[in-house]
Parts: structure tokens; C-alpha cells; sequence
């Protein structure tokens, strides 16, 4: 049995909200708190060993758990790739497609829009982008287990598979025109977000239906990728 | 004479873009790359110190820098204190208050979402809360030169400023029924966001005129705060 690691308040307390029964063990700090109490109440089966700070920084490689790691169960995702959920659903569907986002809590944090939003899944290229580490399933706040994310090798050919089965893809850009809420949202929809450096690639941005921007105000200022994410992901929301 | 240290490609060229003109010194690594040669270009009459990665990191306390430093003047606020600005403006203001936010990449997001959706300012109070820091800069991409940020020392108070200059105060609340969009956001509006661990305080949310949610579709999955801020700010945008 393949087992994952969450740790940190949010990230654990999001996981036993929706799995309690996918943890299989906890690891806490000597002398608990409230909140570890609170967790603990939740989970009265499952098997807690006490573990020093120092230990439990060795877990998480030193990233900041707040005193509480647990082990968790992979459980099988609704659908196990990108071929797998065209095949499967066919209306209503909402993806979320990230052109090289490379910081991980940018990831983190769309994975948690992307759950909160009701998205399908999330398409990453397997190169040159960051993967689901543990950092991002701490900052995702237990969404990971919501939303699959599938790591492409050819994303061009996967936006081309996407298209191929009726899904409109809006590329954001912040040199577009017309704004994504002047579009039709209600149908199948893509939504491409391209990274923090460089933005949406040229590859990328001809492989969609539209490019589309996010009406700002100054014309200086412009969106950390996480938040662009997050209002195209609200836009849609709103729009059904 | 102040000086501000920013740091890191994106915020140096944020600066450089709207404040070119205050940038006093650069401090650079050695052997410069293409975007380190992009801000020079712009910042000819400026001086360049060549320093050694550790010397770089010494002036960034060990933040990421990606081989830039900055130093540069500190220019003069439209408003000085949020009296100064509800005594200056009257119409279409937009105030984004931050209750308890104490992660600095979520402030600096905060602040680079409110520059771009053209907020007059920022509340936060002095206790509590994260101040910006060298890693909000960053992380704000240069926009805190773009809206000031008050540090306020009685917040319920200042709300009740805010009120009584005749603007509508919406505190986000996920567990409110009527959500944001539904309210006509076109006057003068101040935003109230909860801090990351424990959302908006009661204290707060009394003094608010509405307390609103954003239509989310999954009931586990919540919105980082920068996030819902990013989406709040957009949705006041979007109706105006």
C-alpha cells in the first residue's frame, strides 16, 4: 500500500474532514494542543506515536508541520488520466490547464481553487514545472485528494485531445483584449494559465480557442499566477 | 534620506517600469544575465556594484534574489493615513482591510492584487499581523510603491471611520448565505478579509454592513486568503 504524508493544521484537518478513514497514522509532538486535540478527536482509531520536534523535522525534511505529520492513504482517484476523463464525462466538465507554474505554493494554491470550484482536473507538463511535493499538498490544504492532477508529457498534444472533445480553451494573457467575463462560460471549459516567469507560451497560446485577459485597473500591476487562477476558476463559477 | 531594498526580477522590474527615477544603486551578481541586462538598460544613470552571491544574500537576510539588488527613495504616499484619504476622497473609493493576515507571501499578493484592481489603500493592524516586510516587497512585485499600506492600532475603530465617511464595509465570511456578487458594489466599498488560520474575528464582522460569501462548490475545500482577496477585488472591478 502506497501512503502519502500530510502534515501542518490546515493541511491535516482538510484531509480528515472529507478521509478520516484514509489515515492510517499520526505522528504529533509531545504535549498536544488544542487544535492537535481537535484532529485527535476525529480520528479515534487510528494508531498516535509521540515524536520529538527533531523527529518530526526529519519527516518533512525541515518544512513547518506545527507539530503534527500523518500518514494517509493513496485512495483511487475518480479518473486516473486526462484520456480516462474524456472518455468518462462528456458536459459540465472544467479544467484547469498550468503552462509551467513553477513555485509551489502557487500550485498549492490552485490545486485548493481548483477543489473549491468544483474543477475536473488539472493539466501539468511534466517538464520544467513543479510536481505535487509535499510543500504543495501542505499548501493545497488537503485538496489534492479532490482534485487529480495529471502530469502530461506532450501538453501541446494533450490541449489538442482536449479541444478534439468539444472543450473551449481560454488562454490567460495579459496582452488580450477581450476579457474572459465578455465570454460564454456555461459550456466545457478549459482554462490555460501559462507560468510565473514568462507567462502563457506562444505553443500554448496557438493551441487555444481564445485568449483572454483579466480586467485590471493599472496597467503596471499584474497577477501572481495562484491569484489569475482564482478569479478565472470564480468567473466560471459565477457565470453557471 | 530612507532608503528601500527591493529584490528579485519581478519586483526590480516592476519598479523599474513605474519608479525608474528613484532607484538610487544596484547591486548586481557577477557575470549579469539577458534580464539582469534588461533592467540595466533601463537604469543607465544608475550606479552598479558587482557582489558576490554571499554578499547578495548578507543584504537579503538569505532571501531569493535571483542575482538583484535594489536600493531606492522612498517617494511620498497620495495619502499619508487613512484620515488623510477619507478627508481627500470622497467618491468611488475601494479599501481592502486585512484582518490578521500573518503570512508575508500572502500580503504582498494582497497588495499586488490591489494594485492591479486600483484600490486607494490597505488597512491592517499593528498587532497580529505581518508588516511589510523585504518579503512582501517581493512577493508584491514592486506594487507596494503602488498603494500605501496603514498600520492601524485599533482596527474596530478605524472601521467605524471608514463607516461613518458614508463606505460599505463587506467582510467575507465562508459561512455567510448571500455571497458578494449579489450586492451592487459600484459606491464606495471596503473589502474585510479574515486572517489565514481563523478568518474574520467577531469583533470585526460586527462592525461590517454585510457579512458575504464567494459561491464555492465544494464545502470542504476553502479559498487561501489571497485568493478569495484576488476574487473580492475582481468582482468589485468587474460591477464597475
Amino acid at each position: 500500500m502506497k501512503l502519502n504524508i500530510a502534515y501542518g493544521i490546515h493541511a491535516v484537518t482538510g484531509l480528515v474532514e472529507h478521509k478520516a478513514n484514509d489515515v492510517v497514522a499520526i505522528y504529533l509532538q509531545p504535549k498536544p494542543n488544542k487544535r492537535h486535540q481537535e484532529i485527535l478527536a476525529k480520528l479515534k482509531n487510528v494508531k498516535v506515536t509521540t515524536k520529538s520536534i527533531a523527529e518530526l523535522d526529519a519527516m518533512t525534511k525541515g518544512s513547518s508541520h506545527q507539530g503534527i505529520v500523518v500518514h494517509y492513504k493513496e485512495s483511487k482517484p475518480l479518473y486516473s488520466s486526462l484520456e480516462d476523463l474524456l472518455s468518462e464525462k462528456t458536459d459540465n466538465i472544467l479544467l484547469l490547464v498550468l503552462d509551467g507554474v513553477v513555485d509551489p505554493s502557487n500550485l498549492g494554491s490552485c490545486i485548493r481553487s481548483a477543489a473549491a470550484f468544483g474543477a475536473d482536473a488539472i493539466i501539468v507538463p511534466k517538464d520544467r514545472a513543479v510536481s505535487v511535493n509535499a510543500t504543495v499538498i501542505k499548501v493545497a490544504a488537503g485538496a489534492t485528494s479532490l482534485v487529480p492532477v495529471f502530469e502530461v508529457t506532450n501538453l501541446a498534444r494533450s490541449l489538442e485531445q482536449i479541444a478534439e472533445n468539444g472543450i473551449w480553451l481560454y488562454g490567460l494573457s495579459e496582452h488580450a483584449n477581450l476579457s474572459l467575463g465578455s465570454h460564454d462560460l456555461k459550456g466545457n471549459v478549459a482554462l490555460v494559465m501559462g507560468g510565473e516567469a514568462r507567462g502563457i507560451r506562444d505553443l500554448t497560446a496557438k493551441k487555444c480557442d481564445h485568449l483572454v485577459s483579466l480586467p485590471t485597473v493599472s496597467k503596471f500591476a499584474t497577477l501572481n499566477v495562484a491569484v489569475a487562477t482564482g478569479i478565472s476558476l470564480y468567473e466560471v463559477a459565477r457565470q453557471k
